[in-house]
C-alpha cells in the first residue's frame, strides 16, 4: 500500500491526463489523473520483478487467500465502488452492482483453481533404464508464474474486465505480479480500486500507471513478461508489434474485437421468426451494444419477413448513453460507413439524435450479400447490427468462409426438422469462432472452467482464452527437472506430493 | 501418395535446387532437388487445407493408427534410411539409427496420447440456474485441431527433428494436416521421408517443399494456421515477422538456439571436479557439438585448476565432421569472434586444420566475466564452448542475471554440503530455462511426458515445448459449446462420454 501510494503520489504529468465523464451529460466528473511519467513506470515494473520470487513461492493455499482477499476487499467497498463506476460510465448501479459480483465470484473461483492445484499440471517420469530408444533420466515438469504482467484494463465492462478483471485475477492466479495500464475512461474508478488491490496484496504485487505512453513503456519494460490485452484493434494490434519488437519477444494476448455472427436456418424462422428477432434485438443492445459479443451480423433466409419486426423492436429500444465521447464518434462514423455501402438499406435509426451525453439510436441496416463476400464487414462497436440474407445453403456457407474469426458464433435451427444442417453448421462456426451457442444469444459469458473467450484471428492472437478457468494458463511457462534431488526439487515436484497435488505419474493421471 | 508424387514432379526450378553434400568429403551426393515454385506450394498448402476436416473427424484410434502406421513405414525403410542420411549428413550409422528409432517410437508414443484423449482437455460445466453471479448455460469445451500446420525441419537431427519429427508427429496426433519445408541439407533423405509419409497417411495429409522462397510462401499461405519451426534465430526471426505480417497472424513456436549454461560450485570442483571436465568435454562436442541442447557456456569458480584437464580432454575427442560447408564457415566464424573478445585466451584450438570435408577441430576458450556481463556471449554452433570463471557467489548471481534466456541449465554442487546454494542456484536456473539438470549434461533430450524443451526467449517464443508429450498443444485451440443439444456435439463433449475420455465435469476430473 505504501509503495502504491507513492507511486500515486510522485506521478509526473507528462503530456496528458485522464479525466472522466458523466455519459449521460457529457461533463467531466472527479478530479483528473496525471499520466504517469517513465521513471514510475520504470519504478512500478521493477517493483513487480523484485515481488514475483516470493509471490511465486508462496504456498498455493496462501496464494487462494490472497485472491479471497481482494474478493473481500472489494466487497467492502461495494457501496463505494459502484456509485463511482456508474458515475464515469452510467451503466448504471444494477448492471455494476452485478458486474461487481461477478468480478469477486471471479476472483473466488480463481482461488479454488489455485487451491485445487491442477493448473500447475505436475508431470513426473521417473527414471527408465529400459526406455526406448535409450535410458531415461528422472524428469518432473510444471508450470510456474511466466513473471510480471502487464493488463491493458478495458472500458466496456470498468469491474469485469478492468483492473481487477479476468486478466489481473488469472495473472494473480498463476503467481505472477500485475501491473494495470488503467483505461482512461473511467480513471477515478481505477485509481480507488487500484487502491484496494494494492492494499489487499504483498508490495510489488500490484501497480498501476495511467496513460498511452506509459503502456507503451510497459510493454516494452525488460521486467514485464507478457501482457493481457482487451480493447480495440489498432491499440492492440500497436502494442503487439512493440511486444514482438523487444530484445526479447513476450507473449501478448489480445482480444480485440468480434462480428459474431447469428445465423438463422429456414426452418427456425418458420417456427419461431419473430422470438429470434426479439432475442437478437435484445442481445445487439444489450448494454447499448458495447459488449465483445455483441451479435454484429445477422444471417437470415431470403424472404424471413422478420424486417419489420426487428426494425419495430429495435425502435422500442432504451439505450444507455455510450461509454465516451470518442466512442460515440467512432460509432457515428462506423454506421455512416454501413450506409455508404453499396446496396445498404437502413431497416432502423433515427436519423436525428435528440440525445444528451454520448447517447446514440441503435441502427439496423441491410447489406448485401456481395459485400461479406467481400470481406467488407468489420464490428461497429456499439448498438449497431447488420442483417445479410442468403438465398441458399451454398451461398450461406460461402458468406461463413468469408467471414472474419469471432468470439463467438450462433446458430438457430430445428434439429428435429434439419438434423444434418444443423450438424453442419455447428461444425463450420466452430472452425470460426471460439464459442458456438445454440439457441440462445452471445452476450452473457459465464466465468466458468469450460468457458472460452478467444478464438480464430481477430478476435484473439492466440490459442487461449480471456475468460474461464483456464485463463490461467497464459501467464504460466513449464519447467522441467532432470534428476535433481527430492530435497531440491520445488515442493509441487517431491515424490511425495506432500500438497497432494493432482499429477501424471509415468504416463498415468493420479488424483 | 499420388497427390505428392504429382506435387514432386510438377516441382518447377526456380531460382535454385537442393543439393545434398557428403561432409566427409565435400563432395556432391545424389540428384539435386528443385526448389518449389509458387503454384506448387499452393497446391500444398490447399490440400491441406482440404484435408484437414476429415483427419480431425477421424475417431481418436485411427487417428493413433494413421501415427502408427507411418512410425511402421519408417521402421520397414530402416536399411534404406539411416544409409541415405549418413550420405548427406555424416553422422554415422551407429547415431542414424538410433535416432531414427527415436522417431518411431515418438510417433508410437504420441499415438498413445492420441488413444488416451486427456489431450483433448475436454471440460463439462452443466447448466447452474443457482450459479453466482447469474444462472449458467450448459458449456462444454475441448480442444480441437488448429489446421495446417507448416513444419521447418532442421538439420542436425535429420529424423528426429526434420520430416517425420516431433513438429510432424506432434501435429498429427493434434489432428492437422503437415506441410514440411525440407532442410536442405539432406535432401535426398527428406525426398524419401516425405514420400514415405504420403504414403501412409490421407491424400493431403502431409506434402513437401523445397527451397526457401517456398518456405516462406508457406508461412505467408492463408491455408497454414500454425508454423514448427527449428533452425538458427536469424532464419526463424525472419519468419516469425512474416507469420506476424499475416493479415491474420498465426503461431509461430520457434526453437532457436540456446546457450545452455553449466554452473559448477566449488564444493563440486573439489569433489569431482576432472570427472565434470570430462563430462562437459564429452557432452559439449557430442554429435559435433550440433545439438540445441550443447553446453556453450561453463561457470567455474576462480581458482578452479580444470583448464588444463578440460584442454587435454578436448584435444583427445575424435569429432566427426559438421554437417555442411555452410555451417563450418559459421563456425569458424564465430570461434574468431570469441578469439577476439579483449581478455579471452585459448583452451584448445588447433589453429591448422588438416581436414578433410567439413571437418572442423573444436575449440575450447576462457572468456572474461565482464563480457558475459556485456551481453556478448552468443551460441556459437557447433563444437565450441567457453569456460568463464566466477570470483564469488554474488558475481556468479550477475552472470546468471545477465545470460539470455536457454532450453537447459546445469548444475554440478553438493547439496550435502552447500545445500542452500544448491537450492538456490537451481531457482535461479529454473528462471532462465526450460529445463534444469542436476549433476548431468543436457545433450540427450528424452521424449516423455515430462520433457520440456523450450524456455525463456531466445530459446524459444513461447510457452510451449517441442519435444515431450505436451507439445502437442501448440497445434490446438480451444473450443466452448454453449447449450448445444447431445446428439449435436462433437462426440467427445456428449454426456456419456462414449470414447471414455478423461475430463472435467462441474470442476472435477474423472478418468
Amino acid at each position: 500500500m505504501a509503495d502504491y501510494d507513492a507511486v500515486m503520489i510522485s506521478m509526473q504529468q507528462d503530456e496528458g491526463q485522464d479525466q472522466g465523464f458523466d455519459p449521460r451529460t457529457g461533463e467531466p466528473v472527479g478530479q483528473p489523473v496525471p499520466h504517469t511519467g517513465s521513471a514510475d513506470v520504470d519504478r512500478a515494473a521493477r517493483a513487480a520483478a523484485e515481488a514475483a520470487p516470493a509471490l511465486a513461492d508462496l504456498p498455493l493455499h496462501a496464494r487462494a487467500e490472497l485472491l479471497r482477499g481482494v474478493a473481500a476487499a472489494l466487497e467492502s467497498a461495494r457501496d463505494e465502488l459502484v456509485p463511482l463506476a456508474d458515475a464515469e460510465t452510467g451503466l448504471g448501479e444494477a448492471r455494476l452492482s452485478g458486474e461487481l459480483t461477478r468480478t469477486t465470484v471471479q476472483l473466488e473461483m480463481f482461488a479454488d483453481l489455485v487451491a485445487d492445484g491442477s493448473f500447475l499440471e505436475v508431470i513426473i517420469d521417473h527414471a527408465d533404464a529400459s526406455a526406448r530408444p535409450a535410458p531415461r533420466p528422472d524428469l518432473r515438469r510444471m508450470l510456474v508464474p511466466i513473471g510480471p504482467v502487464a493488463v491493458f484494463g478495458a472500458g466496456n465492462f470498468p469491474f469485469a474486465f478492468s483492473v481487477a478483471g479476468g486478466d489481473t485475477a488469472s495473472a494473480l492466479a498463476a503467481g505472477c505480479p500485475v501491473v494495470v495500464k488503467a483505461h482512461p475512461g473511467h480513471p477515478g474508478l481505477s485509481v480507488r480500486t487500484g487502491q484496494i488491490l494494492a492494499a489487499a496484496l504483498p508490495a510489488g504485487a500490484f501497480g498501476m500507471v495511467h496513460g498511452l505512453a506509459a503502456g507503451q513503456e510497459l510493454v516494452s519494460h525488460p521486467a514485464i513478461a507478457a501482457v493481457g490485452f482487451t480493447g480495440s484493434p489498432a491499440g492492440g494490434q500497436a502494442l503487439m508489434a512493440l511486444a514482438a519488437a523487444r530484445p526479447e519477444p513476450i507473449p501478448f494476448y489480445a482480444e480485440m474485437g468480434s462480428l459474431n455472427p447469428t445465423v438463422v436456418t429456414p426452418a427456425a424462422v418458420d417456427a419461431r421468426g419473430e422470438e429470434i428477432a426479439r432475442g437478437f434485438v435484445g442481445s445487439y443492445t444489450m448494454g447499448s451494444g458495447q459488449f465483445c459479443t455483441k451479435p454484429g451480423l445477422l444471417l437470415l433466409p431470403a424472404g424471413h419477413g422478420l424486417s419489420d419486426h426487428l426494425a419495430e423492436q429495435s425502435a422500442a429500444v432504451t439505450l444507455g448513453p455510450l461509454l465516451s465521447a470518442r466512442i460515440r464518434d467512432a460509432f457515428t462514423q462506423g454506421v455512416a460507413e454501413l450506409l455508404s455501402k453499396p446496396g445498404t438499406r437502413v431497416l432502423h435509426s433515427t436519423s436525428t439524435v435528440d440525445a444528451q451525453g454520448f447517447a446514440v439510436p441503435p441502427a439496423l441496416v441491410a447489406v448485401d450479400a456481395a459485400e461479406v463476400l467481400r470481406g467488407g464487414l468489420q464490428e461497429c462497436f456499439g448498438p449497431a447490427a447488420v442483417v445479410v440474407e442468403y438465398a441458399s445453403a451454398a451461398e450461406l456457407d460461402e458468406l461463413l468462409e468469408a467471414l472474419p474469426g469471432s468470439l463467438t458464433a450462433t446458430l438457430h435451427a430445428q434439429p428435429e426438422a434439419e438434423p444434418e444442417l444443423a450438424l453442419d453448421l455447428l461444425e463450420r462456426l466452430g472452425r470460426r469462432a471460439g464459442r458456438v451457442i445454440f439457441d440462445g444469444w452471445p452476450t452473457g459469458v459465464a466465468v466458468s472452467w469450460a468457458q472460452h473467450h478467444g478464438g480464430p484471428w481477430p478476435a484473439t492472437n492466440s490459442a487461449h482464452t480471456s475468460v474461464g478457468m483456464t485463463a490461467v494458463r497464459r501467464f504460466q511457462r513449464p519447467v522441467a527437472y532432470q534428476n535433481v534431488p527430492d530435497a531440491l526439487l520445488p515442493q509441487a515436484l517431491r515424490e511425495a506430493n506432500p500438497a497432494g497435488l493432482p499429477r501424471r505419474v509415468d504416463g498415468a493421471m493420479h488424483g
